[in-house]
């Protein structure tokens, strides 16, 4: 058994019925103050008082004992939206676009998402793999321990398995564990310009069987976006896969409101990312079917884009929120939750509880893996991260500062 | 003498006639594809081709090789506008701000800059020396080698001279080379709210000429805004700076346009900083004067404003440009160039070149420093950084990433 202890604020994040948090256990945050916690192997056994651990544990020898020096200690922080695989970096779009190119007029110029499949197809799977190692390395530095991972620059059958291949073998190579998520409904590829029906006919009658049968993806994900995929499109697509056994994801309302917060909650997906022009009658209904909302506000922010997700709003429906990087090599070359926490308090207005909420306990909802990881309590894998900060308000405030000083995943020192 | 070899790029940021780059030299970014770099002790002895190290130093025996490993290299960073001495950090007022409150509410409820001073008034020195050393650490680690620091809290001549003997200690015991910048007239203190006029005489008759005595700072500088030091209280004091042979640095126009940038012009001042709101006949005479305009962006974001500075337009006129984070407690909690340069570049809308050339050369002769460092040249200080990173336009678009893989201080490596 190990010890943590000396930490000035542990960070639990619990939350008692296991459920999404919203309204009050959302502005709530569950915390220790000079808490400490026990772990075994790769769980955890205990966590409290620091003055109980004496009488808790009057027998036991650790063999080891972490002091966190008076530091913040979270949980391993966890990213519900990510696209880690893929063949080459995109910088030079990132200038284009600031010098005024819109996403649109990029995508029509032949950049964008279709440059990153033409890209991909012609890699091999090493590349793949080390790309994906580099950026997870800069994502566990940050403190992210669980990330959800996307496949969606192959755009074809063969590519789109390699895609999940790579996700798989990255989350065998990588203390970071990935859950897969399956998105070839992220673009009509070039040759399917003009057949869009064609491509949607082999998402549903090949992509989404094979990928089904051979267990590559928990969840499926679409595009629902003005120009990619528009709402009958999605729901047939997305109905299959839902009759294959796939959960659902969306990426709804980022660019335009096109009802893809309605047809999130319709399908009872689980969550509905973006949400940036989501209408008030999609927010009523997310709410209702208890869909979360994963903001990706460091997107708005890469994009450079003046209106952000309606977060009060949503969060005041009592629609359950989290965040993610949304960490691609296009829109969102982030891999730091922190830095999106920074974003989200000031664009989207959160509170520091509710953020610390949103990258933990909820976000690990939105990825299915509450039971697994998001707080620190008794059962739950031993993720955490010691931060040089003396309060968890510092972590949001102390932008682009980084203060990771160590992280531990599955109850081993990574970082 | 030691050799520093494989680099994919080697940034120089050379300007051959070593003035501050403007129009074409300013767009232009100096750098060796396959570059290497001689040094001997503190000093840069050689840069050019790796290709001619052979025939060039036929003879030598290199004491150490450092491999860049193909990575880009860049000179130290070089932060030309920090307040990085103060008694404590201020996130309550980030939250503050995020739920409505105004930069000048808060000043107003008495938070802002006078909390600051309440506190570092009854900080000892120790405190305030060991605050500098954490953020100075995490400066260092982003790859800031030279940096400006500011006074300002203290606002009274006991506090403010604590402040800069602070930061002659912090010079003297952290890698990073401190400038340091006397400014007394950040706010009129709390003692001096109904009487102004009786702390500008403070300032002109009893600081300013202690200060200089002392030789405890070599900028003056002063918070020339609405609500703050008008137009007519900065010209006196700053007046009497310059008798006192400081030479000036504003922080003109930053919340509303009162005629800072026209005044640091009319006086000759190196730089003018922040200048949100410049009019269009401050710009024309900071053009004319050559006076550096150095923008904050990090302040902007950190702050959530809408209104970014008038990057473009000041780059046509031919106005010098350089690039700081304003690390502080209050408005702009970043440490990292980095995050600034990826800021400005979706907001400021500066290209890839100009970032680079804005946080080195230029931003080196916004301290009057551009001798020593801020190039890669022979006969500089060999401050230098290696980066995870394939090119330069890489830097700005690795949002929130800290590439930085090691740091070399005069020739030492201190990261």
């Amino acid at each position: 058994m190990k010890l943590l202890r000396n930490c000035s604020q542990l960070v639990t994040c619990n939350n008692e019925d296991q459920t999404p948090k919203t309204g009050d256990s959302l502005k709530r945050l569950e915390m220790i103050e000079h808490g400490a916690l026990v772990f075994e192997g790769e769980t955890i056994k205990w966590v409290g008082n620091e003055s109980d651990v004496a009488t808790q544990f009057a027998d036991a020898r650790f063999e080891e004992v972490i002091n966190a020096n008076g530091m913040l200690v979270t949980p391993g922080l966890v990213d519900p939206h990510t696209h880690p695989v893929f063949a080459a970096t995109r910088e030079d779009e990132f200038y284009m676009r600031n010098a005024g190119k819109s996403y649109m007029e990029i995508a029509e110029a032949g950049g964008g998402i279709r440059n990153s499949a033409r890209r991909l197809r012609q890699a091999n799977e090493e590349v793949l793999f080390q790309n994906g190692i580099r950026f997870l390395n800069r994502m566990l530095r940050s403190g992210t321990t669980t990330a959800e991972a996307k496949s969606g620059y192959g755009l074809s059958t063969e590519s789109e398995v390699k895609s999940l291949e790579v996700i798989q073998r990255l989350n065998g190579a990588h203390p970071i564990d990935l859950v897969p998520t399956f998105l070839g409904a992220h673009e009509f590829p070039d040759e399917y310009r003009s057949d869009r029906e064609g491509y949607v006919r082999l998402l549903i009658d090949e992509m989404i069987p094979l990928v089904a049968k051979r267990k590559l993806a928990k969840y499926c994900d679409i595009f629902t976006e003005a120009g990619v995929f528009d709402i009958e499109q999605s729901r047939r697509i997305m109905s299959a896969a839902k009759q294959h056994g796939f959960e659902l994801k969306f990426h709804a309302d980022e660019l335009k409101s096109v009802g893809g917060a309605e047809l999130a909650a319709e399908l009872g997906a689980v969550s509905a990312d973006h949400l940036v022009y989501a209408s008030d009658e999609g927010i009523a209904r997310m709410a209702k079917a208890k869909t979360i909302a994963v903001f990706l506000p460091s997107t708005t922010f890469f994009l450079g884009h003046r209106d952000y997700a309606p977060a009060r709003k949503m969060i005041a429906a009592g629609v359950p929120v989290a965040l993610a990087t949304d960490f691609n090599p296009g829109s969102s070359c982030n891999t730091s939750l922190q830095a999106t926490m920074t974003i989200a308090a000031i664009y989207l207005k959160m509170t520091a509880e509710e953020l610390l909420n949103a990258v933990t306990f909820n976000s690990a909802c939105a990825i299915g893996m509450q039971k697994q990881v998001g707080s620190l309590q008794s059962g739950k894998l031993a993720d955490f991260v010691l931060w040089d900060a003396e309060n968890y308000k510092q972590l949001p405030y102390f932008f682009a500062q980084n203060p990771v000083t160590s992280v531990y995943k599955r109850g081993q020192r990574v970082v």
